[in-house]
């Protein structure tokens, strides 16, 4: 493939970007734990991601199912190993861009890169680490014909900040796991909730399940089931929506003034599909004899969004990944220093926020 | 390097050898995860090690010590890790021949592989995985002149099991950290307790030095410094030590049934050395761009004994490559089953114990 259709901008061009040595596309475990390694190399990281979280499938899928094969815990919570890898790279200081689609990918003429996002924010960076799993998550909308016009302005499809549903009156579409949560938690926040589903039955955890039947009970959500949203009304933002009971047919005026359709988040290679790389099984082909680069020298692919002969797409293996790029970033942007290895257990992890973690010292000592 | 010298003996010439699936040549944290990935496809596992207990170096070297580069461990022991190690595999059932050396590995007919420690434990498996880390630890012994008569017999360079010297007269040699924890822990349980280094000083961790200070204050431990071993008595097995004080030149007679010098372990790749393998940087070559495989096939070699263009030497790289070598070592044993990965979320983890660990599965349930 050929990456001659890219204008490289000089970069009195462009308007105050975010400036990093490795800019991680993807905030997974893969990406995160990459924050680690590079920091151990004194390599600063930025971390992009589309979901208004970090933590990838983990956080976005299931927080809190258990998985088994984390090398070290015979089981811990996807939710809780996001927190562990949160603190652990809390030291080396990782600037976020979150709730944004990293778009294109730009070489500039100092060979360093410019990714901009799809609300126009733009980070530069010697190297580029996409740990983009199976891409950016994106919403599964429903089928309203002026849908479009409400976005941001009433209806959303992932909650970024629970505390803006505050005395509002809102209704919630979906019957999994996220309708379920976000309806416990909003249920005392919002000023009125209603919940809809198409289904009688909801599926998800079983506490779930039971704690919004007891909501329902207490007259703190309203639920109309089996039903569907069909119209949204409003001028500038949303004021109502119209929900049709699908076993009667009967149509229900409703004031709200947020609609969240929870259907779930499908993943898209998206843009990073056009960004010159060679792509096989949905995938970014990468060198996996070496340092798990792609076929653009300083664009790396590492995790789930890498494939190669022999590919698991597995967290564990997402972290030696990680590891191995992060030599091959320092050495594209140190060329000339030669990197030791040296164990955390014996140098210790140095912060940049000035922190230091390291083991206690042998004493040498008379006994007498 | 040719493997024609090897000879092939007939599976009858063998006299009740242990059978396993895939043998791990090292019981380091390389070798004990790969009984856990193993054990995901339903594969059993016998491990080897040369020390009397599992964990590899992270057991003997630091076992007190933080690691801080595990991913999902801001900060974990070394000792803990390999706790934590030992449980997540439980499930699996894995066999242990520890405090042997692995010196041969022959191929049978059948195409499997015979391994014998230096003791004559025999193993048969279809498939080898070397995880011998730097080597297997030898300890470094004292110059004496009939030291070898009484090995076994009175001298011992490692501890296996603490109760042996229960109500015995015994002499630890040695400045360190195990000579410090051994005199600390054989304190209560050994009739008279001697601890003998060269120097005045020793060196290791704080409370460590502060707790031998105590004991000797106590007079449950006799403290000789600086001084030497420098004759050992005794006619079948040990009876009494010489020692002598390095500086009066003081000849001090004790009766002592057992000695042991604790002067350190150092790995030797020995005899892996001589198996017809690859060798590069005193590490086994493989083939990382696959499956971890040397030039012998069904002969792997994972963790730190193996060696591959940028490779680095760290406990998260043994856990990815462990994960990959199982996958092949299946295709070896199963050539006609297709394995297809499931989640450990989404499908538990099914012991051969009989246990199973599974996510709490979703419900569907009617609010009503
Ligand atoms: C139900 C379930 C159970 C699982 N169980 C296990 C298990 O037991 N063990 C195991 O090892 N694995 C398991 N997995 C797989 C595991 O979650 C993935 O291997 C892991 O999340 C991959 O991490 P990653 O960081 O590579 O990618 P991801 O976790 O997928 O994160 C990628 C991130 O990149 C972002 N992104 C992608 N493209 C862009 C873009 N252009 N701009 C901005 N952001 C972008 C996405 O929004 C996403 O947040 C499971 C997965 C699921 C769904
Ligand atoms: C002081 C110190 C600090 C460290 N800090 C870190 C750190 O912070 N992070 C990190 O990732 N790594 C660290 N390491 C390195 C880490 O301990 C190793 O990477 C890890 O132990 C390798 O695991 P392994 O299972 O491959 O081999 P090992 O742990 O070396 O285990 C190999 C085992 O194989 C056995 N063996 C070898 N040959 C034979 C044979 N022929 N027969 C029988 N048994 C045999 C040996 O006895 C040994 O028990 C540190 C090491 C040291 C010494």
């Amino acid at each position: 493939m050929s990456t001659e259709h890219l204008q490289a901008p000089t970069s009195d061009q462009i308007s105050e970007p975010i400036e990093t040595d490795i800019l991680i596309i993807g905030a997974g475990p893969t990406g995160l734990f990459a924050v680690f390694e590079a920091g151990l190399l004194q390599l600063k990281c930025h971390l992009i991601d589309a979901l208004p979280q970090p933590g990838g499938q983990c956080s976005e899928l299931y927080p809190k199912k258990p998985i088994y094969d984390i090398p070290g815990f015979p089981e811990v919570l996807a939710g809780d190993l996001v927190d562990n890898l949160m603190e652990q790279i809390k030291p080396f200081q990782p600037g976020f861009t979150l709730g944004e689609r990293a778009d294109t990918l730009e070489e500039l003429e100092d060979g360093k890169f410019l990714v901009t996002t799809n609300k126009g924010t733009k980070h530069i960076a010697s190297a580029v680490a996409i740990a983009g799993g199976l891409g950016s998550f994106e919403p599964r909308k429903p089928l309203l014909e002026n849908l479009g016009q409400f976005e941001d302005k009433g209806v959303a499809y992932i909650i970024r900040d629970p505390e803006y549903y505050r005395g509002k009156k809102v209704i919630i579409a979906g019957g999994g796991d996220s309708a379920l949560d976000w309806t416990i938690f909003l249920a005392d926040l919002a000023e009125e909730l209603t919940l809809v589903h198409r289904r009688n039955e909801f599926r998800g955890a079983l506490d779930s399940v039971e704690k919004v039947q007891q909501l329902k009970n207490e007259g703190k959500v309203k639920l109309i089931t089996p039903a569907e949203v069909v119209a949204l009304k409003g001028e500038s933002h949303l004021e109502g929506v119209q929900v049709k009971k699908t076993d009667t047919d009967e149509v229900i005026d409703l004031d709200v003034e947020e609609f969240v359709p929870l259907f779930g988040l499908s993943p898209k290679l998206g843009p990073l599909a056009d960004w010159g790389l060679e792509i096989e099984k949905n995938a970014i082909k990468v060198n996996n004899s070496l340092d798990y680069q792609t076929n653009r020298p300083g664009v790396y692919a590492i995790g789930d969004v890498n494939t190669y002969p022999g590919k698991l797409k597995l967290i564990l293996c997402g972290f030696h990944e990680a590891t191995l790029m992060v030599q091959s970033a320092y050495q594209r942007i140190f060329p000339d220093k030669r990197y030791v290895l040296k164990y955390t257990t014996v140098g210790g992890v140095t912060g940049f926020d000035g922190s230091k973690k390291e083991a206690p010292k042998a004493v040498v000592k008379k006994i007498e």
